[in-house]
């Protein structure tokens, strides 16, 4: 049996339906109808001739939307799947690396740079709070051995965008070290100039600014970071990026790739160059004001402590103090179709958050406080 | 632009629409139509309760698919993912494997675990024939710190289905080692009792018998492979199955899901199991008998030496001597919409193969001989 707010919805044998929510989380996030028809296309031989168009001009727009001249790779894998990508193909076990994070997600990147046996110096910062860039600049000069720095550009469980252009003029300009960059929830959202931040390895994912579900990411990679490829011998089989290379110079992928969200992906990427990158970034930029506004008139306060910093993409709320944020939360989508996330690892039962990427207008934004407006005072929340 | 059949299709800004082909590619396999709109429900919170039904339900239904008890994942990857993940959770760097390969996909297994540092003994049989147990248990009794025997299962490249209940009688039964177990191309379609033959791990990709697009990848792992995890020093991340399993245990998955395969995959797992699986095995029997019976009318060689072992899910056919395969493929294509599959490897250009697993039946292939029965003249050749 299938269920959803707590009814059954289908039996055994038949059709999974969910009701159409305005859901709010920082990915996956809401796909457009018309994306979604276009997912509906037939299968096609990914050894043929329609898919050598499909991955080539699919791969030529995701550039665009990258600014950038490096390579780029569509991957059949989550966002995590670009991250361990960028890092088995630069790095060795041994090698020295200063991961900077400020959250979750930022832990998740060092993680997965030990399991591969780097050697992670984790310059942790306060969750809520923006890396200072100065840090990074003391740390670099005190580990010349340094191979790579590791910086989540917009960490998605605390709503905080990190300066990405500030430490890169330090990582690329001072140091020349290579620059690994998770973009899951920044890319093709906020301005994230690849080549304009001499960014080595850019990942990101196509459930976030792109639109579509989960289920592709996409790494860019530049003439340094295949440089370091060649040295590099942290395995790899699923992720390594030199059959990537060597497969799309004959219109393939060295796997079977993810067809439909391709098809998807082409139309999205058509229409996210039809509205115009600064366009869609100016967008982000009023509805993040819109959300924060609307999270200060409710009488909340924000998790994020620089105004400057705050995420374009993602607000983290607190949970008011003697407040059940579960419940907050269970509310909101029960009986007002609105999904939150919650706080993820420390920041469990602290925070909710709200997305605003990709498909997204301020109404779907005023639905949230409306709805807020009603279940704050049910859990006992006075401003 | 985006080109299919050599006819522009549709400009940038519109549309990606391919034309309903007749796929008969060894996967991707046609999707059904209301598997398609299956696919087409709105997204989810991943981390939310619908999400927790939707991922037991699917994994539930598809052990019984896998006639197994074993715990069993399903992955954001394609197939050759599902295969890493067998590898790396439960090797480490230096152990003894013998990998048995007698096509393309059997190197591609060969090649995974070299690159993640397993000794690899390659036990090479000729593309085309089927393994033989016999050398397996010499090599066995030669290699006593065997620590894992890798085997494809159902030859993609070459069409032909290797006799895994006599390989695993061997492996199991008396040497009492891992046995790994490639998949893609047999489960769901041909008999793979996952539990009668004690497979360890065995990994299955979704655009085949599951007759939904790629993008999603199975995994089962036993009691025994579990145990190997725990010694397993290769590294792991994104293929990490003890995060699989922890999650899992909480109704999710530790990265992003494909959302849409996975809605697609629970009604083709109903669609599966109300035909029953016993029923499933006996159409691609009769199915692969049609097109063997068939190709052998219109006059053609089989490259599967063994009758007995001939593939029920893909056949192999000579290109007969002095004719341009590509160009006996590309006239199907273009003018009959019936896409075939080439050679794969050192087999390029010497066969052409039909695809017959998942949601086909014997009119599809009828209109595959209807079409050669006009080419293969075409083409010069006379029976």
């Amino acid at each position: 049996m299938l269920y959803t707010q707590d009814k059954v919805i289908v039996p055994l044998g038949g059709f999974v339906h969910f009701p159409r929510q305005n859901l709010r989380t920082p990915g996956p996030t809401p796909v457009p109808d018309d994306i979604v028809q276009a997912m509906s296309e037939p299968m096609i031989n990914h050894r043929g001739p329609e898919f050598l168009e499909l991955i080539n001009d699919s791969t030529e727009k995701l550039k665009q939307v990258f600014m950038t001249q490096n390579d780029l790779f569509i991957l059949t894998a989550s966002g995590t799947g670009a991250l361990e990508a960028s890092v088995v193909n630069t790095l060795s076990p041994g090698d020295d690396v200063i991961a900077l994070t400020a959250g979750a997600f930022g832990d998740r990147f060092c993680d997965l740079a030990e399991a591969y046996g780097a050697n992670v110096k984790r310059i942790n910062f306060e969750w809520g709070s923006a890396i200072d860039p100065e840090v990074v600049r003391r740390e670099l000069n005190k580990l010349p051995s340094t191979k790579a720095v590791m910086v989540t550009h917009n960490e998605t469980s605390t709503g905080v965008t990190h300066d990405l252009e500030a430490i890169s003029a330090i990582v690329k300009d001072e140091f020349d070290k290579l620059l690994l960059v998770d973009a899951v929830s920044s890319s093709g959202c906020i301005p994230l100039p690849v080549d304009g931040w001499k960014c080595d390895m850019v990942g990101t994912a196509s459930q976030k600014g792109f639109m579509i579900p989960p289920g592709l990411s996409f790494i860019s990679m530049s003439p340094d970071a295949w440089v370091a490829q060649k040295e590099s011998t942290m395995p790899k089989f699923y992720f390594d990026l030199d059959a990537a290379r060597e497969y799309l110079a004959i219109g393939q992928t060295p796997w079977t790739p993810n067809l439909s969200a391709l098809y998807g992906l082409n139309l999205a990427l058509d229409q996210m160059l039809e509205e115009g990158i600064e366009n869609i970034f100016a967008r982000h930029t009023q509805i993040g004001d819109f959300t924060r506004q609307g999270a200060k008139d409710l009488g909340l306060e924000l998790l994020c402590q620089d105004p400057a910093r705050c995420s374009d993409t993602v607000t983290a709320i607190k949970v008011p103090s003697g407040i059940d944020g579960a419940k907050l939360t269970t509310l909101m989508r029960k009986e007002h179709d609105v999904v939150l996330a919650g706080g993820q690892g420390k920041l469990s039962g602290q925070i909710f958050r709200i997305g605003h990427l990709g498909a997204v207008d301020e109404s779907d934004i005023q639905e949230v406080f409306t709805a807020l407006e009603k279940v704050l005072p049910q859990v006992g929340f006075r401003a």
